[in-house]
C-alpha cells in the first residue's frame, strides 16, 4: 500500500526578499515534508508554496514554516496588491492519495490549534473545516485585512476559532482549512478587446451564473496584446477541465474570436488529464486500469 | 532512478484451452517478470499475453514460456481464424522506460538466438530489429503459415535469422522483434451500415492513403446493430490518438453518422492520454512536469 499523501499550500505575505522566503521554506522542507513547487509574485509581495507528505510529517513541517514567518514577516510594513490579513495568510490541506477530505478537515484543526497556542496567531477555519457557512469563504474572512482586523476580531460573529480574539502584533491572523486540489487554468483569446474577457469570465464563473465550481476574471496580458480568462477550478471532478475549456471556446466563438492557448498554473492532478483526454476521444468505460503505467505500478506494487 | 522495464507481448497458438495457456504463462511470469494482461481469443484459437520486467528477467521469463509452449502446443492439429507459423507465433519487445529502441532490439537478437539453439525452432527478426527491409513486415514474414513453411524456408532468400532452415515439426518457426507500443483503438459509428465503416478504415490507414502510423478495418459489431472503425496505432507519438479519431469523426460525418464512442482494447501508454488532453485543452508548453502525481514521484524518488 502506497503511504498516505497530502499537500499543503502555504500562502506566506512575502513574495520579494528571496532569502527570507527561501529561509522561512527551508524551516519546513526535509525527507518527508516535500516542497513540490514554489513561485514568488513580487506584484503580490506573496509566495504560494507547495508541499506534499504523510499527514503528521506535512504537520510539523508547516508547524516550523509558521515558527519562522511569524519571525521574519512583519505585517505592520507589508504591501502588495493581494489582500492578506497575515504573516501566514492561509494554510489549506488538500487530499493527495489514501486520505479522505475528512482526514484534511482534522489535520487542520489540529494545526489550527497548535499554531494558536504556540504562536499565540489566532486561527479561523474555512473551506471544508469551517464551523459555520458564513466561514467556508476565505474572502469574508479576510475582508478588511489586516489593517482592520484589530476591530473585526472583537464583533463575537468573528470570534477565532482557536485563540483568543486578539490580533497578533505583526502576523495578524491565519485561515486554515481544507479543500479539494485547485486546478489554476487561464485561456487566452487572440483579441485585444479586454471586455470580451471579462463577458466571457462573467459567463462562465458560478458567482455570476455559470459553472459550478468555476472562479474567473477577465485580464488583459500586456506585452502580448492579447486577454486571458484567468479561471480557478475548485472541483475538477464535478466542473471537469474540458467542459470549462469548452464553454470557454464557445463564448468567445460568439464574439468572432478564437482561443489562442491556455495554460496550467501550478499543477494539474493526473486523473484531470485522464478524463479530458477520455471525454474528447468518447472513450467508453474508461478507467485509469486502461493506463499500461498504472497497470504496472499495481503489478510491481510501486508507488509506496 | 527508476529500474529500467521493458514489455514483452508473446502471441501463442493457444486461445481454447484455458488450463494450457495457464501453464505456458505460468511458465513465465514471476517477481521480475510480471504478467500484466492476458487475451484468450477462442476464434482465434491464440492468446495475447503482456509482460512488463526488467531485461534480463523478461528474456529469461520468456525463454521458460517458449520452453513450455513447445512441448503444449502442436501446430499440426491447429485451427483457428488468426494466421500464424508457430507455437509461440510471435514475440516482440517494447520500450517501456529507462530503456532504448536499440535495447530492445539487442534483447530480441539474444532471446532469438537461445530460441532456435535451445528449442530447435527457427526465428525471424522483424520490426525494428530485423536483418533486412523486407523483413521488417511480420504480414511478410508470416505468409503461407505454418503449413507452408517447410517450403518458404528453403527458400534463401527466407533463411532463418537463426537456427537450420528446418521447420520445429510441432512448433513451427517463431518470429522475434522489437517494436514501439501499439494502442488498439476502436472507434464504434452510430450506424448499421458496414460499408461506411469500411469506408472510413480505407480513408485513415496508411496502406490505402491515410495516416502513416495507422492500420484500419471495418467490422460490424453483432447484436449491437451498429459497425465499428478497428485500428492499431503502431506510432502513438508520431500520429496521436487524438488527430486519429478527429479524422474517423470528420470522415464519418461526410456519411451523416455520428461517432457513438470508442474503446482501446487493452493498454494505453499514460503520455497519449496526456497529450490528447493537452492538445484539446489548447494547452501552451504542456509537459509532464506539470502534473502533480508527476512531480511527487520525483520529490520523493518514487516508481523505483
Amino acid at each position: 500500500m502506497p503511504s498516505p499523501l497530502m499537500e499543503c499550500v502555504p500562502n506566506i505575505s512575502e513574495g520579494r526578499r528571496r532569502e527570507v522566503v527561501d529561509e522561512i521554506v527551508s524551516a519546513a522542507s526535509g525527507e518527508r515534508c516535500r516542497l513540490i513547487d514554489l513561485a514568488l509574485d513580487p506584484d503580490h509581495n506573496r509566495t504560494v508554496i507547495t508541499f506534499v507528505g504523510e499527514p503528521e510529517a506535512l504537520a510539523a513541517g508547516v508547524l516550523e514554516l509558521v515558527a519562522r514567518a511569524v519571525e521574519r514577516i512583519d505585517l505592520r510594513t507589508h504591501q502588495g496588491a493581494h489582500p492578506r490579513m497575515g504573516a501566514v495568510d492561509v494554510i489549506p490541506f488538500v487530499p493527495v492519495r489514501g486520505v479522505s477530505m475528512a482526514d484534511c478537515v482534522a489535520l487542520s484543526r489540529e494545526v489550527g490549534e497548535a499554531i494558536a497556542a504556540r504562536f499565540g496567531v489566532p486561527v479561523y477555519l474555512y473551506e471544508e473545516s469551517a464551523s459555520a457557512e458564513e466561514r467556508r469563504s476565505l474572502a469574508a474572512i479576510r475582508e478588511g485585512e489586516f489593517e482592520r482586523f484589530p476591530d473585526k476580531i472583537k464583533d463575537p460573529h468573528w470570534r477565532p476559532d482557536f485563540g483568543e480574539p486578539i490580533v497578533h502584533p505583526t502576523a495578524g491572523v491565519t485561515a486554515v482549512g481544507a479543500r479539494e486540489f485547485l486546478i489554476a487554468f487561464n485561456v487566452n483569446l487572440a483579441t485585444s478587446d479586454l471586455r470580451i474577457a471579462k463577458k466571457i469570465a462573467a459567463a462562465v464563473r458560478f458567482s455570476s451564473g455559470g459553472l459550478r465550481y468555476v472562479k474567473a476574471l477577465g485580464f488583459g496580458l500586456e506585452g502580448r496584446g492579447i486577454v486571458q480568462v484567468s479561471m480557478n477550478l475548485t472541483s475538477f471532478r464535478k466542473t471537469p477541465i474540458l467542459r470549462v475549456f469548452d464553454l470557454v471556446k464557445h463564448e468567445a466563438e460568439r464574439h468572432g474570436v478564437l482561443v489562442q492557448n491556455s495554460e496550467i498554473v501550478g499543477l494539474v492532478p493526473r486523473e484531470a488529464l485522464y478524463f479530458a483526454a477520455a471525454s474528447t476521444l468518447q472513450l467508453e468505460d474508461f478507467s485509469p486500469r486502461s493506463v499500461l503505467e498504472e497497470r504496472i505500478e499495481e503489478a510491481f506494487g510501486e508507488g509506496r
